[in-house]
């Protein structure tokens, strides 16, 4: 069995995500959300990777935008954060379980195509202090996921959730990336794009800001 | 904190366990999901119970049809088995992750609303062989449940998976539920009714009828 779901969201690291997938050889099962997020290029860009990095087929689930609306990530009422990273505080594009409902849905996703592995571009180093990012977490769903499916109780198949980014400094994520044939300029990690345009401002943009700098490589970002 | 979140199908089970919550003097926020169900009866059904059991908030939940199509639930194309009730196989109305989706957006709910407390149906005797409704999922679900919160994190709030119809039958879930006020003729289990009215020949027609045989009431359920 070869094959692969990844959660791609469209930023740079779930794209650097679907390129290791895909450099290991997977048939690639994309999988992303849309939840009203204001960085919705971010679902166009998805499609070009997903289509550049010959997935078998890229699926855009369509999430319930009236749940997933109390974070600064989907509310027009709620300002993102701007020049002011912090290391310790989780700041409020913090969205409740996502990463749970995401994980899940690709539970579905992976009993349905019959595929042991999820990828997810989770990593600790550089990251924004969502809880549900975090290495116990990902051992956590793992467990679950191998008791809550046919396949897997049955035994028939073990689900493995992969995270290749998970001890990965942002700019060795860009340097794996670059390798394996990324153009990052058709990646956005802003929460507050206008016109599909990096703010360069927002958390998201410092730390691929920062990524870029310590890499060597150009910072191929398109900023407003 | 005295708020739970009640998952409410608008089944025998979901039912008795709003009867239940409401009865230990929760709070409760209903939550209910329409992801293309052949039996979208029940959400009406549901509708009518979060009115009578006083809940404070009933939400519904739009899933994407055409992520959860491959089950007879769900599939017009794929037929409900009938009069053929089997202990040990999992049946065609299974829908991969089921569960695990419903309660990713649970927790979610709970986060945002405030709850530590999620009440779920399930139950392991007369039950359909489903694995996410074993209690081994359900504790590893709590376990990931205080992992993944901001709220669970930061030590503010704890979670827990409320089952209290795990280990019991139908018949003595319809005797608690009839001395809670519920009217079952307001609930349906039934996976393929026509005009709203149970075939009583599907997997779950067949368990509610045997229970209510084994419960001394009179089968309140409306039949074709």
């Amino acid at each position: 069995m070869n094959r692969a779901i990844v959660l791609l969201s469209g930023g740079l690291d779930s794209t650097t995500c679907l390129a290791i997938a895909k450099s290991k050889g997977y048939e690639i099962y994309a999988l992303s959300f849309d939840y009203g997020q204001k960085h919705f290029i971010e679902l166009r860009l998805a499609k070009y990777n997903a289509k550049f990095f010959k997935t078998v087929e890229h699926k855009i689930v369509k999430l319930d935008r009236n749940f997933f609306k109390n974070s600064a990530l989907t509310n027009r009422e709620i300002s993102v954060k701007k020049d002011n990273y912090s290391e310790t505080d989780i700041p409020n594009t913090y969205v409740p379980a996502r990463n749970t409902v995401f994980l899940s849905y690709a539970l579905a996703y992976a009993e349905t195509v019959n595929s042991g592995h999820i990828f997810i571009g989770v990593n600790i180093i550089d990251y924004s202090g969502y809880p549900d990012c975090r290495q116990e977490f990902i051992k956590s769903f793992e467990k679950l996921a191998n008791l809550a499916l046919k396949e897997t109780v049955e035994g028939k198949m073990r689900i493995k959730i992969e995270t290749p980014l998970l001890f990965k400094t942002k700019s060795e994520i860009i340097k794996i990336g670059k390798k394996l044939g990324i153009d990052y300029s058709k990646t956005i990690s802003c929460y507050d794009p206008t016109d599909g345009k990096a703010c360069g401002h927002c958390d998201s943009c410092l730390l691929r800001k920062k990524g870029f700098g310590e890499s060597g490589f150009a910072d191929e970002t398109i900023y407003v």
